[in-house]
C-alpha cells in the first residue's frame, strides 16, 4: 500500500464520507460515476489472481464465468459514461476521449480472453484516465 | 456543501486516487465496495428531484419508472454486502447489523412507493451507517 | 372473508392442488411463496447430483454453470422475503428470523463453491424451516 | 413407481406443505413446476386489483408496469414447461398441449393490456390446465 | 457463396435498404423479424466451431458457455414469434406452425447439450422454415 | 411503400434468403449485424406512433416505458459493434466512425425523452450508415 493511499484511506476515517453522487440512467438523473466500472475492473482482475492461484478445476471455470460478467459490466458501465454523460463541449476540451474510451472498452473485452493481470491492469489504468478527465470535468 | 466534503474534494484531487477496490461476487473475488449500493441511491433520490420539478407527465413517469429500477439495484447491492461480505465475527463486533441491512432494503423498497426526497435521504443515511461499519471491518 | 371464500379456501384443503398463491413484488402486490426459493434450491441440489454422476467434462462445467444461476435465483427469493414480505411483528414472533435468512443465504452462496449435496440439503432446510414460519404467520 | 413415491405423494395430499420440487433449466436438471407460472400470475392478478382499488396516478402506473413485469415471467416459466419439460409421448396422450400453452401465454399477453381481472383469471384458469397435465404425466 | 446471395448483396447496395420492420414487444408495436432468431442461431453454431477447432480449455468452456447463452435467445425470439406474432388465422393456413416452433426450440435446447454442429445447422433450418411461413404471412 | 422496397420485398420472396449471419458475442463468435439495433429501433419508431395515435393512458404509459427498454437495447447492440466488430484498420479508413457510434447512441438516448418519430427517424438513419459502412468492411 502507498503511503498516498494510507493517507488518503486515513482522511477517509477521519472526514465524513463525500454524500454527493454523480449520475448514470438516461432520465437524465443526472448521477454518475466511473467508481462503477473500477470496482467491476477490480473484480476482474481479483478473478485472473484467485484463476492462478488456484488448481482446483472447478474453482478456475467458476472465476473465468465471473470474470466474463464482471467484464461485461465494466463494458457497460464505461458505454454509459461515453454516451450519457460526455457532451461536445467535454469533447472539444478532451479530443481524445473517444479513443480513450475505445481502447477500454476493447480492454475490457481482453480481460475475457486472458488470464494476464497485465491486461487488468491496463484495463484499470484506462478508467483511471477516465476517471481523471470525468473528474475534472466536474470541477 | 460542508466544509469536509470540500477538503475531501480537493484532496481527492491532490492524492493519486487509490486503486484498491473492495470485492463483491460469489467466486468469492473480495472486491466489495459500499459505493455501488449509495450510487443508486443517489439516482432513486436525483429521480424524486427530477420527479417534483417537472410538470409534464411523461417525464414523471418516466422518473418513476427508472426509480423503481434503481431502487432495486440498491436492493441487490445492499443484500450482496449483507450475506456475502459481513461474517459471523463482524455481527459479533456490530449486533446490529441484521437490523441495519433490513431497515435499510426496507427503506429502499419505501422509495419506490414515494417522491419524498426524505425518504430517499433516510436510505442514503442508512447506507452510510452500513458504509461507515464496512470501512471499520477493513481497518 | 365472503363465504365462497370460505367454501374456496375449505375445497383448497380437500383436493389435490392448491391453487392460491402469495405476492412477491414491491408494489407490493401482497403475492409471496417462499415455494420460489424452494424450486430453485431443488434444481441446485438436482445438478450437483447430475455433476457427481456424469463424467464427462463439457457436461459437468454446464452443471456448474447453471447451478451458479440458480443459486442466485434461491438468494434472491429469499431476500425479497426477508426485505418484503415479513414485517416488525413477525420478527418479534419470530425473533430468530434475521437469523435464520442470513445463513440461508449464507448456505445458497456456499451451494455455488461445493457439489456436496449435504450443502444443497443444509440450504433446503434452511428454506423449509422460513416456510413453516411464512405460513404461521399467514395463519 | 416405487411404492415410498406412492407413500409420499398420498402424504402430500394428507399433510399440509409438499416438500418436492421438480426441476426447469436446460441442462436439464429434471425440476419443474407449474407454480413458478401460477405465482407469477397470481400477482399479476393482484396487480389489477391494486390498479383498479386506487386512485393515486403514480401508484396506478406502478401497478402497470409491474404488471407488465410479472405477466412476462408468466410467459417465460410457461414456455420452459412447454419446450423443456413436455415430451412427445405427453404430447401423444394429451393433443391439445400445444394449443393449451399458445392459449396460456396469449392470456399471458392479453394481461398486460388490460387491468380486467377476468382476463387474469382465464390465464390462471390454463395455467390450472396445464398444472393438472403436468402432474398426471408425474404420476 | 451462392450465386443468389451475391445477387441479393448486391442489389441490397443498390436498392434503398428497406424501412419496414418486423414488430417484438408485446404493446404490441408490430415490429418482428426472425432474423433476431437467426443471428443467434448463427452465433451458436460458430461457437460449436470455434470449440471443436480450438485446444484451449478455459477458450473451449467460455465458448460453452456463450453458446449456453445464444441458445437462451434463440428460444426466447422464437417463443415471441409464436406466441405474440402469429394468429389464429396463420395457425389454419399453417397446421404445422405449432409443431413447427416446438421442435424448433426444442432444437435449441438441444444445442446447448451438444458442440456438433449439425445440431446447429437443424435449427438453423427450422428456423429458415419459420422464416419462410413468416415472410408469406406478411405479403 | 415505396417502389424500391416493393422490388426488394419482392427479390426477398424469389431468391433463397441469405444465411450468413455476423457474429456478435465476445468469444468472439465472430457474428455481428447492425439488423439486430435497427430492427430494435423500428420499434422505438412503432411505439411513438402507437403513443401518438391513442388516448388511452394506460396503453401511452406501456408505449413509454417499452420504448425505454428498446431504445436500451438499441444503445447495447450499437456499442457491442462499435467496441467488439470494428478494428483500428476499420476506423483508419472510416474516420468518422467514433463520432458516427457517439451520435447514434446519443439519439437512441434522445429516443426515450420525446415521442417525436422524427427523433427516432434520425437514429433510423445514424444505423443505417453504420450498417452501410458495416457491409462495406464485410465485402
Amino acid at each position: 500500500m502507498r503511503i498516498a493511499d494510507l493517507l488518503l484511506s486515513t482522511l477517509d476515517r477521519v472526514l465524513p464520507r463525500p454524500t454527493v453522487a454523480h449520475a448514470h440512467c438516461d432520465l437524465p438523473c443526472g448521477v454518475y460515476d466511473p467508481a462503477q466500472a473500477r470496482i467491476e475492473a477490480e473484480s476482474v482482475k481479483a478473478c485472473m489472481e484467485k484463476f492462478n492461484g488456484s488448481d482446483d478445476s472447478v474453482f478456475k471455470e467458476r472465476a473465468v464465468a465471473i470474470k466474463e460478467q464482471r467484464a461485461d459490466l465494466v463494458k457497460h458501465h464505461l458505454w454509459v459514461l461515453w454516451t450519457d454523460y460526455f457532451k461536445p463541449e467535454h469533447l472539444e476540451k478532451h479530443p481524445t476521449l473517444h479513443q480513450l474510451f475505445w481502447t477500454a472498452t476493447k480492454a475490457a473485452g481482453e480481460t475475457k480472453k486472458t488470464t494476464d493481470t497485465a491486461v487488468a491492469q491496463k484495463l484499470l489504468d484506462s478508467i483511471a484516465e477516465i476517471d481523471s478527465i470525468f473528474w475534472e470535468t466536474k470541477k
